[in-house]
């Protein structure tokens, strides 16, 4: 598969660059793309940065990520054996390309081969029955035999299970924080063997402490990475059922594990096979169902480089003072859809866009998904 | 509704006729409808039948019930307080009338009202787990509650348990043997409890006990009363499964408990999910997917009253000695395909079908069912 994937190096300052973009404040993964994508690379983007955050009213001085701090993270992450692989090269998990929001840059520990297997997630409560880890074991370790990497969150319970069972035919830790700072610390060691003949993954710097809000987060690169994802065991409102949500924003296979009505760990479980997530009882469910799909052709990569803007990215596309004053006049902090600003504002979309770019990297705005912003 | 209700009410004359017919020997319901439409009444059938049992090589005298056998059968089912109702009277369960195997008389013992209710079927593993039992408990009585009147199998396990969570609100035990066999013994107070406000209800004959096969044809009885059956817990290749076939055929909702994949008196149930029943974890899974079919109008019943033949029903289906001789010919112990029959013995379709007949009185054809058939 590896001969036919397509891609390209990023040279060593190209590498620095996209970092020090990826991390600057109010530059996630989607503004990330729409920065290079207008500005024609990471090095103008970053030089634009500044100008665009004043425009957008940003109060002191602008916080680009600095060359020196880059670097340390470079450094530290060679030390670490942590690769960073950014989204264009070929080293980058294929299938977590394909996602919208996926990260710039991943932070790969461990054995990349990993990543050229087909992958599915097993999640699941902290709080697992025994026999919730039981039927877990079985189908990660049955899931490994039949050639399949094991994805899963390193937590307590059934994460921990499915990855103790995939061990020595390979499983993929994603975190919520920095490779060296292993949540929870109980598993450093897992971790450990993990890496023998697996990997871990995130898209955390070194030394981020993972807080609450970073588990969903990462809970969509669990799912990105995979063909599918199997939930055993979930009661109502967990992380796993967060997982499969975005499963099922990213098209991938949503399969769960069926438990008895009065067992609170199987609401959740239960409720997503309602709502027609496959059921699963022995392995050969998800097999059958993931087979088809990795028979078909590899989708080919969503865009091999970034490409340069036609024409000048600012002809038509800087807003006139006043344009970006009644744009702003249309915000406040209830969510409104673009389309609509536009249509409101008769400005055009491309300088709608832009107003709410610099806005963005003012760290005055909210994007809410389906379209929707509103002043933060 | 039952003002609605259409339907005759035979004479005792013609349910005596009715009760000899379907006692006779080599007489199912299938045949009991094929005779009765093509002799236009149970009287001219009986008269034909020792000569039909003749023309298709019965062996011996033909055993049609006797007269004062049927009378007898009729004495005792007043004494115990039984009705025999007939599928064409309006106290004939509605949706019971509508299989293709409906008992041309069922035996009824309890509150007839029971059967203006609409119905469920419950049933499940006789050894219930303790979860299993609590579940059945809960589902009976809140479907209770919503109106419905609860049918099983007297069992013990989940059909007991359904029955007994739904004795205020109307129960319906539907019975293999005969009204005064009661299967399995130690259920003979329970079924009087039922009796106080539901029913029990058999198409077999007084006196008659149940066997191992009459419990799979009993189970036809259990889904075509009922809108949809909840099986709870079932292991592979269990009798509920068999309910949950008929309950399919028979264009029935069919709705299965989910439960955990290492619990062998789940597998049947998870199965079941797998192929499209609807997942229980709540009474109003099951309300939810029946209140609109309640509110559709109800299906015209069939048949209001067997249609006499048009014109001689010999006329042109009386098969001359040889087509008899070449049709026979082409049956064997292999099944084949009466169409294929029609076609190789180039008869005309109701020429083979009255030799088959004659074959089956004379207990010497066997139905597959699929418009198969074999030498018994």
């Amino acid at each position: 598969m590896d001969q036919v994937r397509q891609g390209v190096h990023l040279t060593d300052e190209q590498r620095l660059d996209w970092l020090r973009l990826i991390r600057s404040p109010n530059v996630g993964p989607r503004t990330f793309r729409t920065l290079i994508n207008h500005f024609g690379g990471a090095r103008a983007a970053l030089e634009a940065l500044p100008s665009l955050a004043r425009r957008g009213g940003a109060r002191g001085a602008t916080q680009v990520c600095a060359r020196a701090d880059a670097e340390r993270e470079i450094t530290a992450a060679e030390k670490l054996g942590v690769a960073l692989v950014a989204l264009v090269e070929p080293g980058y998990p294929p299938r977590l390309q394909m996602i919208d929001d996926a990260p710039p840059l991943v932070a790969i520990r461990g054995q990349a081969a990993a990543f050229a297997l087909p992958m599915v997630a097993i999640v699941g409560s902290r709080n697992a029955s025994g026999a919730g880890m039981k039927f877990t074991q079985r189908i990660a370790r049955e899931l490994g035999e039949a050639g399949f990497a094991v994805v899963s969150g390193l937590a307590r319970g059934i994460d921990a299970a499915a990855h103790r069972a995939s061990l020595a035919t390979g499983t993929i830790a994603v975190l919520a924080g920095g490779h060296d700072r292993v949540y929870p610390a109980e598993h450093v060691e897992l971790l450990d063997d993990i890496l023998s003949a697996g990997a871990a993954l995130t898209e955390m710097p070194l030394g981020w402490e993972p807080r609450g809000r970073d588990f969903p987060r990462r809970n969509r690169l669990i799912s990105g990475l995979s063909l599918g994802v199997v939930i055993v065991e979930a009661a109502k409102r967990s992380g796993s059922l967060i997982t499969a949500r975005f499963a099922l924003e990213q098209g991938r296979e949503v399969f769960a594990v069926p438990g008895s009505p009065l067992d609170p760990r199987a609401e959740g479980t239960n409720g997503l096979i309602k709502q027609g997530a496959t059921p699963v009882t022995e392995t050969s469910d998800i097999v059958t169902v993931l087979q088809p799909i990795m028979e078909q052709r590899n989708v080919p990569r969503q865009e091999a480089e970034p490409q340069p803007p036609e024409g000048g990215f600012f002809e038509g596309t800087d807003p006139a003072p006043d344009e970006r004053t009644r744009i702003l006049a249309l915000l406040g902090p209830t969510a409104v859809l673009i389309d609509d600003l536009v249509r409101l504002s008769k400005s055009s979309p491309s300088v709608v866009r832009m107003v709410l770019l610099e806005l963005e990297i003012a760290g005055r705005l909210e994007r809410h998904g389906g379209g929707l912003v509103s002043l933060a």
